[in-house]
């Protein structure tokens, strides 16, 4: 698939390397067409590079992987033309350093900022997941042994199976996907991050995850 | 130990219940001093009943299961007086049902309910804990299987460390108990009750808890 990537930081970078490794035509996008890291990235995985618009334009599917606080402004320079239609996976958080550690995670409106994109973008298929965890554990969900998750949702179902079988591919076995529904339940996995960053802080390493453990079901 | 537990619902009555089963000298505490729930609660398990101010008053510890939108109005009710030097056992959420299900998850100041009975009281040690997970796994954490976890806040370690114990006796060992920190944690898992509410209305069960699994320190 040909796959743009929003975001030269950590995970962008991460995300990029991993979906290249898979066999995708992968192009990093920044704001400006030459940064830095994208370049070297592009050099490294052989991929591509650009603007935000210039690689989301060709591109059959985008990940965004821009920081939640300036998402919405760089999907606005991108343009709703080249996002129609399209599945966009948002991984994102809307997190405020202005006062230190832990952030502050902010959620525009009061809900999330995967609703605020796909309200802004319409036409374009939001599916937020893998942004309730550090982006080593995203692609390499084996590094934390035993079972734990990684959270889906999303307006259309065809895209969040296009995303499902991308996190197959990542290493997440059909029974740790959690579909949650529609896109208002980003709010509970942005929000999750909250908690996230204190364990993150307890822990001293991001190498963690959450389970949800059920108990079995009484016997008939 | 004399515990008050505020509140006659289904999370009162169930820790007022474990509570006394445990050998302590329990009272529930309602709105009024004849509430029928109250009534019934203590013919049956042998404890006390009275207004919130009446069976907070004689209380060593004070259990908040009244709901996170009124606790504020409950604790006012009580006076500082009678809740000055005692620990406070939050395990209450904003929740608001006005538009339906799921409930918006409201935390006062854009911070917590903990936070804000604790700002409201300041000589009062507030713990924030067990309001992640449904009621039976409160009391009884072997009804769901395997490792899983309940979250402690607090700026008052003396306090942690008496509600710890109380958890200990209920059934969670010292590793299922992670000390986020002080109770500007509580935000954390006030906000992960949205998600605790999503996989409620997935799963079609409270019997279910979020699980911290962590991967194992790299050989030196």
């Amino acid at each position: 698939m040909k796959i743009a990537v929003l975001g030269t930081g950590e995970v962008g970078r991460r995300l990029a390397t991993k979906l290249a490794s898979l066999g995708h035509e992968v192009a990093i996008g920044s704001r400006t067409a030459d940064n830095a890291e994208a370049v070297k990235w592009a050099g490294e995985y052989g991929g591509g590079h650009g603007t935000f618009a210039g690689v989301a334009g060709p591109a059959e599917l985008v990940v965004n992987a821009t920081g939640g606080l300036v998402s919405l402004a760089v999907l606005r320079s991108v343009g709703a033309d080249r996002l129609r239609g399209k599945v966009l996976l948002d991984v994102s958080n809307g997190l405020d350093f202005s006062e230190g550690f832990p952030p502050k995670v902010v959620t525009p409106d009061g809900a999330s900022v995967a609703e605020q994109l796909q309200h802004a973008f319409s036409e374009t298929r939001v599916v937020k997941s893998l942004n309730t965890m550090t982006n080593t554990v995203m692609v390499e969900p084996g590094r934390v042994p035993g079972h734990h998750n990684v959270f889906l949702s999303g307006d259309d179902e065809d895209a969040k199976a296009v995303v499902a079988g991308l996190l197959g591919s990542f290493g997440w076995a059909p029974d740790r996907i959690l579909d949650l529904g529609d896109l208002t339940s980003a709010r509970a996995t942005e929000q999750l991050v909250q908690l996230w960053l204190r364990l993150y802080g307890m822990l001293g390493t991001g190498d963690f995850n959450f389970s949800v453990v059920t108990a079995p079901a009484p016997a008939a």
